[in-house]
């Protein structure tokens, strides 16, 4: 394994430091290995040492190459500072993806508090987006950010249909960031059908990074710890796995419905199609009486796809259908958004 | 092992079923199990035997008594019948709960769907409380319950102080009840200060129940399954465990603060004290500053006996206070919510 | 589920105790389960309840069928009463899976300490063989099952080719029966090539069951209770698994290599056809060399099949050296043994 | 994290590799680490880099520092280079123990195959002997070393109460050493009175490793990457685990019972002592009938302590048994082993 600190920025004493295992020999087909950029806490008045190298190390052990960004600090971290720190390492890595063997397109971010803040900013506002996020009780709210930063921008109000997937788990109990910027974040997540996975343990201070045993170990629920392999789970799901025969696809895909591309499509909830006169339009010609029998609620989760299943229509039929659709722009459109 | 279905009420065919392990002898000084009441789901139309008996053999395997709760459903369920239900149900149990070896402060119920909404009434809004709720994809929002039964009330507007902890997990894929019903719960939970845990799985289509080896294990993310033992450890959390030495007290409260009891006290959050003018003067008059130097966000998360502890209070003083608050009723209190 | 105790021998008051779950319905094409035989421990002069029902539910919540062995003890007990009981209520089982929906060729036995013994006898001397085997810190040897009843019959000596996959589990420091039992039955499948798994744990004193919440908890190897889950996990390897499109075949075959078949094959070890004259000159013919260049003790498990492999041997060579090899009667059948 | 490869022995191409975590500053009272020495297989042909760091992330991960010993290999492995490569390798830990921040007397030695080999040596034969041992699919037997070294010694002839405690774990189908290597040390190990745990898996070829994602998925047992943990989780019953308070005490003795003594005393078996014909006396005098009533196999595995504490003697009398058999020497005792 290679180890070395680059320094990314000495004026605001802004650092990069890369752990990176070797591949090929009898590592076999894996080429390059998926990454994890590793964004400590500490309120923006530090970096916590705790939250950085044993988290690296998680990833590493699952086969992950690692990074640790320590970022603008203090009276450094003037928005955007903390964001032009994170938008450098992470072109930084990509830059350097084939000599540090990185999938680059399999890179998540994982931040803790203040640094959960940075990585989920990281997710909505940057533009050199991650892959995923794990953002671990991190500081969502404007009003919570700017007790640590008064600079620090609000989150929610960036969350939009080209945020990428998102774990974000938190303690119920934290007595420091309330665990209501995690609810928030997933209700935003959710309205805005971003995939996502959330676990909120009922018990624990803030600031326990993995849980390992060298934290206190009798004041939080046994089950907190298992962030850490169910985040390695679900990266394996919405990034593909490591394998023998190299990177496996993703098992899921990284968006819940067609709600947010840029044209209407087979994969759109019926509730976002019946919002559409065109829509209305097309589907009362080919399958009148398709938005009757749904409950109202489901209809906003059934994707017409899954409909039409139901209703054994053939194959062209469908192939129509969905050419009519794939005519009509989406007004939700991520990429208007 | 005694099993037995009881009737609770011809008319509207409702039933309980009992399954009851028996305690002394080689169990030692296991007296009284604690017990999981399992309401199974099915859109007030059927009930799931999915999410019966596979769920009480869960239960059942921890050291649990079971019961499952067959309701009311289509024309016999006009709202209240189902509570009523419930409370019946609830009620047989804690009458009998010396015949049946059941520690009667120690009852979850458990329910899914429909079912869920259910156990999530029962949790808010029933007569005869339990003393822990887990609830699995629940029906939530009132626009969505009246989607299955037009007469069934919204869970929301009902959470307060008094509702008892909950355990709330979905999958955020599901297909015909939108995730947003759990995450609205979790909100509201929060904001009414209740503990609660949650877990939110990526993938997952809708009625996975156990999500156990009979269950079709290629389309959700492998780690839904654990909500089961997750849930019983938890429930050893908040309810206490089961051990060769009899019941063990709770891990951890079922209150997270102060803020919902009758008077104010030490474990008030700050926040909840600063908005309190008596508060305010007992605190400035013992604590100059008291309410300076706490980060705005976390204030609401802190409880003053957490921050006396940092400032190095002599026990007098602090029992002094705690005199001083005791004596000031709390306009937030549950028993008047 | 419907539970009953049926008493198969009033003289000696044995009773099969039977614990059913339903099939069909919204179990699909789950027609019929799988089934674990529990066998409780108690030196012959009892049967304990804590290696009973709490076992039953361990497998009934895994989909499995459960049945309770109560068998003859102390003055009945008088060797082959034990087994003559075992005898009889496999044959109940068997004789009765079409209407208690069981999978007859997929039936296990668990058997702790004394029951341990009783279940190895049944995987090793039965006319009725159980499919597999689970032996909890069983009492192995003659010199040993002798102490609890004396006319007990040594299992090291019964071990042959014919014996069922066991899986053979106990804690290093028993302070009953020596671990030694279970070293030495191991030792034993391993030299008749019978497919098996174990795993003793370091630490915990006899008598320890499921290791669940109700057992003293502060003296035994977190690792201890593993054992159910990974029972499960092994009989779904060698009986096969349960899904929603019912019981599947086996993850790998009940035979390690072909060793114990009535002719010779390409499943045998390259040190067993080098035993056998005919099998030499059918290989030196076909294959000058074959029995060169593998490590002599690796010889002892390198099937012939796998060895052909690494030489690129044309599909007709290889199937005229099984032909010729299958001509030849194997010395170590089991069928002879 | 500092790492860095010290060559150790140039002519014979020797070398440790040092992974070295931070102690103090936010990991506050752990000074010291426990440390793992990981000596990969090959064969005494090659060193696999699959077993050497990827197993020791994992020991990172868990708070441990890490080494990897790469050894005289072919034509410089003559006995005793190898053993001697890994003398150098530990007495070079335990010097510089102070400054990597290594806890002196908890070093696990973890080998696989060929290395599982040596460091099977180094629990038996060495004279800077590790603090516990894990022992994956090790070559044990010396007709099998032979095969790879014709110098290499066997095994089991030097295990002996002094071997320190042992971990040993192997597929049941590993297709290049037998797993009969694995049960005779395990064997040994019991017969020598050595604390030891033992994993044998059904299913998996030889080389496993880790069994992490990389490593070929559908051909083991899923129990089979457990290893990993369980090694830790029974490191922390051996040598005492890592918490924030620093490290704790084993859980558990190192010692099974004391047989192996250089008197007899209290934790010596009753088997044990009914040999010794001073101690009989002994005990006859304080406690008539002493060894009667214990079944025969039973006397093996129970100590004259826990007897003792049956019988409800007064502690003046226990202390005066205990004094009489410290003045008897042991004809067992591993110091003249």
């Amino acid at each position: 394994m290679r180890t070395e600190t680059i320094l990314l920025n000495p004026e605001r004493n802004v650092s990069l430091t890369v752990y990176l295992q070797p591949v090929g020999g009898e590592y076999g087909r894996i080429e390059r290995r998926p990454a994890a950029l590793v964004i400590p806490g500490g309120g923006y008045h530090f970096c916590s040492d705790r939250e950085a190298e044993p988290v690296a190390l998680a990833y590493l052990k699952a086969g992950y190459q690692a990074f640790v960004l320590r970022y603008s600090l203090d009276a450094q971290a003037a928005w955007p500072h903390p964001l032009d720190d994170y938008e450098q390492a992470m072109g930084m890595i990509r830059d350097n993806a084939e000599e540090w063997h990185v999938a680059a397109d399999r890179i998540a971010v994982i931040g803790f508090s203040a640094g959960g803040h940075l990585a989920a900013c990281a997710a909505t506002m940057s533009k050199n987006r991650p892959n995923a996020a794990i953002l671990g009780y991190p500081v969502i709210d404007g009003v919570c950010a700017r007790d640590y930063l008064p600079s620090a921008p609000d989150v929610i109000a960036h969350v939009d249909g080209n945020t990428c997937p998102c774990f974000v788990f938190a303690t119920r109990t934290d007595n420091l960031v309330p665990v209501s910027n995690t609810i928030h974040m997933v209700n935003a997540l959710c309205e805005n059908d971003v995939a996502f996975e959330s676990h909120i343990y009922s018990n624990g201070k803030h600031g326990l990074s993995t849980g390992d045993a060298s934290i206190e170990g009798d004041v939080f629920s046994e089950r907190y710890p298992r962030w850490v392999e169910d985040s390695l789970s679900w990266l394996a799901d919405v990034l593909g796995g490591i394998t023998p025969g190299g990177l496996t696809d993703p098992r899921f895909g990284a968006k819940i419905n067609g709600n947010r591309e840029e044209k209407l499509n087979l994969d759109c909830t019926i509730a976002h199609l019946m919002k559409s006169a065109p829509a209305r339009k097309v589907l009362d010609e080919f399958l009148p009486g398709w938005d009757k029998g749904t409950p109202g609620a489901a209809a906003g989760v059934i994707r017409l796809r899954d409909g039409l299943t139901y209703r054994g229509l053939d194959a062209k039929t469908v192939a129509d259908i969905e050419a009519a659709l794939n005519a009509i722009d989406n007004p939700d459109s991520a990429a208007r958004g």
